[in-house]
């Protein structure tokens, strides 16, 4: 492989010149060492060639530059509209072996050369989650400043268990929690919280965490040792509450599904009468889970409402504002979560809606103790209590998990890069245009919402109608055609690989496009776009 | 900030006029954009400059690459042994603020100057987890391919949820998932496994799992359908069996801790004898743990004994792989795994001993379609059966989580870089050195082995006895400022900086020092220097 430089094509011979001259004039006599690129042949060079070893930093530094070189023009590339969201293969062509990338593994060690090639190949045959056009997931974009935390975060390769080996960031996640907790609205934000992989594990931790608090003797007797416990949420809710009661030994029939209104909010009554009904059948009702952004339709539960209830018959509240946690940085927009401060969990996913890279999920706990009451082991190996420094700063007893990942440090340096105003920025942002969205076609011939009403948050629902349909009366037939179009169009979508948005169906409504936006990156000509090849795919239908 | 060049402060100028020339006649008309690097003010510039900023690409690529060189003048010292492995603060200290080091967040935005100081200090005040004399977890070291793997995934930044969003790095973990399956012993390599955020989450999953099996309607009903479970796991094993059995439901007086040798390994006799007790009481022996590499001492329990009382009285053999199943890619130490293939499930934690950065863990199980039948919940946002593609590659109905990390892809990529052979001699080299530390200090004045006879792991437990100490009788006294001397040792060594290795008591045992060796930088020079270090600290005590 040929390194012949550092000058984009395009550049000017002025800028070669003035490159040039300073690569000339550095002495450098002052600062740390400095990169440079040089020529290396890496088709002999091993895994075994770099650090540690011996002479191996040269060859390290340059096949580390190398693999910059491969992600910033990714990077160049997934913001940049001419290229494509995704280059779709099926399984089999992948696993068949494309051009040459073949992902079995081997013995024997391929050249650091096929390794740069396996990089670009993965890269490749990947989906571009950043792209402006990217609509697929509550997690889109790629922001720079918390790519480069998750850059050093790997590099610094450490784990959250112990101040010992993780100081400064464990400092953070504390500091961090402390500020969320804050906008929650707890009384200077006391309280406890966590970090976790993902917003199914902080909704987990709600329930342990809520029968820790009422039932303290399961963690060693068991679900023996408790009475039947229910737990409600919405028919909306996201399906990892419905896990955590299997995983949990609660099981899902004791799950209550609440009914929610037309717009996917649940009606407290239903709450209420439900609760009663537990109670009448000499159940206890444990624990509610109130969502704040629901997945499909971006709902937000009426907290205080919900509130009521769960005080008057002493059941622990919580609200996954996984998605929706992210409205509370605006001014504008966190009124939707009214009521969140008398919760007593708030799950929080800094990786959804506030454009953080993955993985980012915190649980928040009101009352301080419960989750180290909940989980703590007291491993003798990890924290002793000896040590020479404030031992309570060692968190990681705390966790279900014993090695943690440091999903700190990215959200952390994008707060600082950002503010708390560049976050709200960034949300009111995208709420804007879900509504330029909602209002282009909600009278727009060949759509019809799935619900009526601008959305509560960037998520928005609706048919697309090809021509074909459209005179065709409601009935068995138009809703069996209608379930096939969302699929047809994702399906030609991804084959042209121009952009990508999810559909499901919902309840007895069939497949809908669901819209949503997170994405920094998008912009109202990017909606255009959607809406443009939404027709242009589906008008044969 | 000044950014003057490419050149190392040592280069000599042979080397500058070459680059030069490299510069200069560089055409790259051929191939992609290259990196160079400018002179930049970064102190007025902020995140809302950097991409998708309009014309923000110049500054984004200058912006990266200058972390990248923080990274890398970081990577560069972590290898250097004259570089300190920490430098060691309380954590007061911290939140006063080191040197304008201000951890507290705030409302208005940072220039991206201060961005970069923030990433420069956020790595001076943590721990070197990659130096060679770091010895103080199970996972130490800094592979380089690894960690090019470990960028390459954060810029894709993409969820394994779906293969819709997904498509290499699903197809590379099921490819891994099979070949770790083959190296298990199971046939063709056959059975089911993902990844998990962790050894103690992977073990949890064996729980859930073996619940699942025997008694499916827990997982609609609760644990009340269920006669009481017995878990059974060594004495010496990790605490995350009893993590799991508190969060699931068992609670923790139905793990029973069974009894071990003088070496930590499970007695055979004392598991079938309270296999029996459990019976006559009525209760259900349900899952045994076997550790294969326990966390102190490095033990292997004999797992073929074990799995004859698992077969005679149907109960689910899970191994605890997570430390010591790196030895499977050894043909010289996998005889201390031996019978791993009779195991229902296996955790195996590839960024311990095989040194793949965190977090990466397997949990593989054997029987097909467990996995599965446990966990999904058939979310139709995510899992919609009418995708274009075979659906049965969407694999995230499997986990516990919804969003999950991709830890695959920089597993995958030090394979392909190392092939199998490469792990191998990694692990053959640490074990060689454990066995070096060991012959050095058995029989050497002023040290006791915590138990006889050659590890079996690259664990190393041992007593540094100080001088003052050596005359003294065994009893109470002794004991007493025995506990002591590793706790002064330890602090000592951090507050110096030079290295890292952990302690703790074990029992009835007084606290004593746990080499491990894990990191491929380590030589016996870096044994040989923590030895003289621990006597240098240690003498006066």
């Amino acid at each position: 492989m040929k390194i012949c430089g550092f000058l984009q094509k395009n550049n000017s011979m002025d800028e070669r010149s003035r490159m040039v001259k300073n690569l000339l004039s550095c002495d450098n006599s002052g600062g740390e060492a400095r990169f440079r690129r040089t020529e290396i042949d890496f088709s002999n060079m091993f895994a075994r060639d770099l650090l540690p070893a011996k002479n191996g930093e040269e060859q390290t530094m340059q096949f580390l530059l190398e693999v910059v070189e491969i992600l910033t023009n990714y990077i160049r590339k997934t913001f940049d509209r001419s290229t494509k969201v995704l280059d779709f293969h099926h399984p089999h062509q992948l696993l068949e072996g494309m051009e040459g990338f073949n992902l079995e593994l081997s013995d024997q060690p391929e050249s650091l050369e096929q390794i740069l090639v396996d990089c670009r190949d993965t890269l490749k045959y990947g989906v571009r989650t950043g792209h402006p056009r990217f609509f697929n997931q509550l997690s889109t974009g790629l922001d720079i400043v918390g790519l480069a935390g998750e850059w050093l975060t790997s590099t610094a390769n450490t784990n959250m268990f112990t101040y010992e080996i993780a100081p400064v960031f464990v400092l953070m996640e504390q500091l961090t929690l402390k500020k969320m907790r804050e906008i929650v609205g707890w009384p200077d934000g006391e309280g406890d919280g966590i970090f976790s992989p993902g917003g199914a594990i902080s909704n987990m931790y709600s329930v342990m965490i809520a029968r820790y608090k009422f039932f303290p003797e399961v963690k060693t007797k068991g679900m023996a040792a408790a009475p039947r416990l229910i737990l409600f949420t919405s028919e909306h809710s996201h399906y990892s509450i419905k896990k955590a009661s299997a995983a949990l030994g609660f099981g899902t029939e004791n799950l209550i599904l609440l009914k929610t209104d037309e717009r996917g909010r649940v009606i407290p009554a239903d709450l209420e009468a439900k609760v009663i009904d537990a109670k009448q059948k000499g159940f206890v009702p444990l624990f509610v889970n109130a969502t704040a952004g629901t997945t499909v339709y971006g709902a937000f539960d009426p907290i205080n409402e919900i509130a009521d209830i769960c005080e008057k018959y002493n059941i622990w509240l919580h609200v996954d504002g996984a998605w929706g946690g992210g409205l509370l940085m605006s001014r504008k927009h966190r009124h939707k979560l009214s009521g969140v401060e008398r919760a007593n969990s708030v799950t929080w996913n800094p990786h959804k809606m506030m454009g953080v890279p993955l993985q980012c999920s915190a649980i928040l706990v009101r009352e301080r103790g419960l989750l180290q009451g909940c989980n703590s082991m007291c491993a003798g190996y990890l924290f002793q209590p000896d040590k020479q420094y404030d031992v309570t700063y060692d968190t990681g007893d705390k966790a279900i998990q014993c090695g943690r990942h440091v999903d700190i440090f990215k959200f952390w340096l994008m707060w600082k890069a950002k503010g708390t105003v560049g976050f709200e920025q960034h949300i009111d942002k995208c709420l804007d245009l879900s509504a330029y969205l909602y209002n282009k076609i909600k009278n727009r011939e060949g759509y019809e919402m799935v619900f009526q009403g601008e959305p509560q948050h960037t998520n928005v629902c609706f048919w697309y109608i090809p021509p074909s349909l459209r005179g065709l009366p409601d009935g068995a037939e138009r809703r069996e055609r209608l379930h096939k179009v969302a699929p047809k169009i994702k399906a030609m979508m991804m084959e042209s690989g121009t952009t990508m948005v999810g559909y499901q169906p919902q309840g007895e409504k069939v497949n809908f496009f669901r819209m949503v936006i997170s994405n920094p990156a998008a912009t109202r000509s990017d909606i255009d776009f959607l809406i443009d090849e939404i027709e242009r795919l589906g008008n044969d239908l």
